[in-house]
């Protein structure tokens, strides 16, 4: 084997650093964990062998670390360092479960760096006030519906959502994990006291194109949009396309193209800057070339930062609809799918993530993340911060999903300083 | 059984009439073979078993009113007087195959209709010049791939076609025309001499809404429209919808959206009132709610009674693609999968089907037929006409298709008396 030579970043921060050879290689260990060799993507799905394997390998990573590491009854791991300790922890990590074909970073990185963070700690002696713990959310990917560990840790669990939860191919959460060895009730026994959780900081790939477009190393979260999810169905009549003039036609296809077409300009009137509105999916019936579709049934998604301005794309597109559907002659009906709120991380850890940046010169931004999180559930809790590293291309949940090293190293050295800084490092 | 009076059309023609009891009795018959009891469809695919019980069922209806029934090699059934007269012969039919789940009448009637008429001008004595022929083509409804029967018929086949002609779910030609008992090259014997043909006439139900929604008894068939047939592929970026800011999208639906938009501008401008353009099938990758669509694939299929305004049409549609594209920086490609010319039928057998109808006191109106027919093939080597009856609701290919019994009278009656002048009845 050849030796090679890694540079290290030349960014002046010269206070505590991660251990950036060794976080790299927690990050491949981890990413060999449910590789398919076919198509290079990952897949843990939550519950599954590779996710559980994912998890003891964590747990003995934590361990080798000199922590005491632990899951909890929905299959949280953590790692603290004395698990008798009672006081009121800082809690760092994210979760290390992946959408099938997944990338290594997707979760993988905030819990790596989170570890890596706790190495440091013990390494340069460094004491806090708030005693830093690790955790490792389970299902954050939302297989079975939510965010299974998130919302177990917040209280936010009953045994009814446990009992019904069934992923897309219709297997129960209760089998799948009674198949890891849990008595799926315990989940129950996951909350923790709220008292306990002084905050919960969050390093993240950002999934969108935004700071690789602007040039940024990081991203200051302050919230995560909230959205609705509409299931539309617009009727018409199908027909022979031939023997149809366009004047007799209740065409549902022309009458969604219509819809779609003024997308822009209901986000333009109503929306914010954070606004997002996509049509992801779309049925025709009976969708053959030769037929004027007679129905189009598709999805939209709407995003925003303010749950004022989300109610207000809501009326604006329910109108679009109805009015496109009345001048066309055509029935409409919809199904509210879901429906998020949006929150918001702590201003004060925001600010104090922010001034940590700045401090270590890495040029940065305040943004929303328009992705889920589990600081989403944690912000009902304690104080949440979130930091965003640039994804290459904007890509995420696909093997070609990554971050430049330098901005991986950029995004750990922020959250150990300002985990630091939060859980009052007594200097 | 009750006794059940059907009162009579109440139409003031006093010529030649066909029985429009004994038309209804085969009407009823030939939609009891291939009849499915579940959908109440009637299932008699080109070359299946229900076809040929059906084509079977035909050349025993026409042994029965006393002429002559053959098959060709292509499954084409004829129906003559004198099997050995040579003269050139007035043609009448139609079809008897269906797609799958058709109703009782797509080509049923015009062969139904037609053998009406020999009974009728036996049983009246009535002498013409031209020799009437009935025809029932196989495969009009392109199973296969084109209209098998009347390709065959003028000469249209090869022997590699043959061998190619293969259906939707993979099955060749060859061996379901094996599995009839039929030596599938003896298709190529089906041509026959054009000076043997006069000329051809078809009854046929319209398949669109115009006649009924204008309150016509028949429509006279000018011609059949032409259309191209394509398939596009916009291509853009598949990305997270709740990451990817709007003006960071390459969302290949949106595209997809403002072409489908343009559609009726493209035709004001470029099209006639004959122009029809149809988007009926749209695919979009990957087809996630929470993913921006990458790719949308659609067909777009334009018609037109004109070969230059389908020419037009093409340029205006494409470039219409092109600035969408260029515009929202995406990339597209599209194949043309068929190009049919327009045909016309023959302006004296037009007139002469006006006029028979002007005299019969039927409200009629000239009109284009959206659809293909066995005579757009006919018109290559003889002169061709055709008549409509109204399709209630426009439908035609379901179950529900069906023509009112007065406007079946009226329309069988108008091909009678059409056919009479046009064979020349002596006096």
């Amino acid at each position: 084997m050849p030796t090679i030579t890694t540079r290290q970043s030349t960014h002046p921060w010269t206070g505590p650093h991660i251990n950036s050879s060794r976080l790299k290689k927690d990050i491949f260990e981890l990413s060999q964990i449910g590789l398919n060799e076919t198509d290079k993507g990952i897949y843990r799905p939550a519950f599954s062998a590779a996710d559980m394997e994912g998890r003891e390998w964590l747990m003995n990573r934590i361990k080798s670390a000199g922590w005491h590491a632990e899951m909890d009854g929905a299959g949280n791991v953590f790692g603290r360092k004395d698990p008798e300790d009672s006081g009121s922890v800082v809690l760092i990590g994210s979760h290390i479960d992946t959408v099938p074909a997944g990338g290594a970073l997707d979760g993988a990185l905030g819990v790596l760096a989170g570890l890596e963070c706790l190495r440091i700690l013990d390494e340069l002696g460094l004491q806090t006030k708030y005693p830093v713990e690790l955790v490792a959310f389970s299902d954050e990917e939302g297989r079975f519906g939510g965010m299974f560990g998130s919302q177990s840790f917040i209280g936010d669990m009953t045994p009814e959502r446990i009992y019904n939860a069934v992923d897309a191919d219709g297997i129960f959460l209760m089998d799948e994990m009674k198949a890891c060895g849990f008595d799926p009730m315990s989940a129950l026994d996951a909350r923790r006291n709220p008292e306990s959780v002084h905050a919960y900081m969050e390093l993240h790939i950002e999934q969108g194109p935004v700071l690789e477009q602007l040039g940024m190393d990081v991203g200051i979260v302050e919230g995560i949009a909230g959205l609705f999810k509409w299931q539309v169905r617009l009727k018409g009549s199908a027909n022979h396309e031939g023997t149809t003039p366009m004047n007799m036609r209740n065409d549902a296809f022309l009458a969604l193209a219509d819809f779609a077409h003024e997308i822009p300009r209901v986000l333009d009137e109503n929306g914010s800057e954070q606004s997002r509105a996509t049509i992801g999916k779309v049925e025709l019936s009976p969708g053959f070339p030769h037929t004027i579709p007679g129905q189009a049934e598709f999805t939209l998604v709407v995003r925003d930062t303010y749950s004022e301005v989300l109610d207000d794309l809501g009326v604006a597109f329910r109108r679009a609809l109805s009015a496109i559907a009345r001048k066309a002659s055509l029935m409409f009906e919809f199904d509210i799918i879901s429906r998020i709120e949006p929150t918001n991380n702590d201003p004060g850890l925001v600010d104090i993530i922010e001034a940590t940046a700045n401090k270590m010169h890495l040029k940065n931004r305040r943004m929303y993340s328009g992705a889920g999180h589990d600081a989403q559930f944690l912000s009902q809790i304690c104080k949440t911060g979130m930091i965003f590293v640039p994804s290459k291309g904007g890509i995420s949940h696909s093997p070609a999903e990554w971050t430049d090293w330098h901005h991986i190293e950029y995004g750990a050295n922020l959250l150990l300083n300002s985990v630091l800084a939060v859980a009052e490092h007594e200097q």
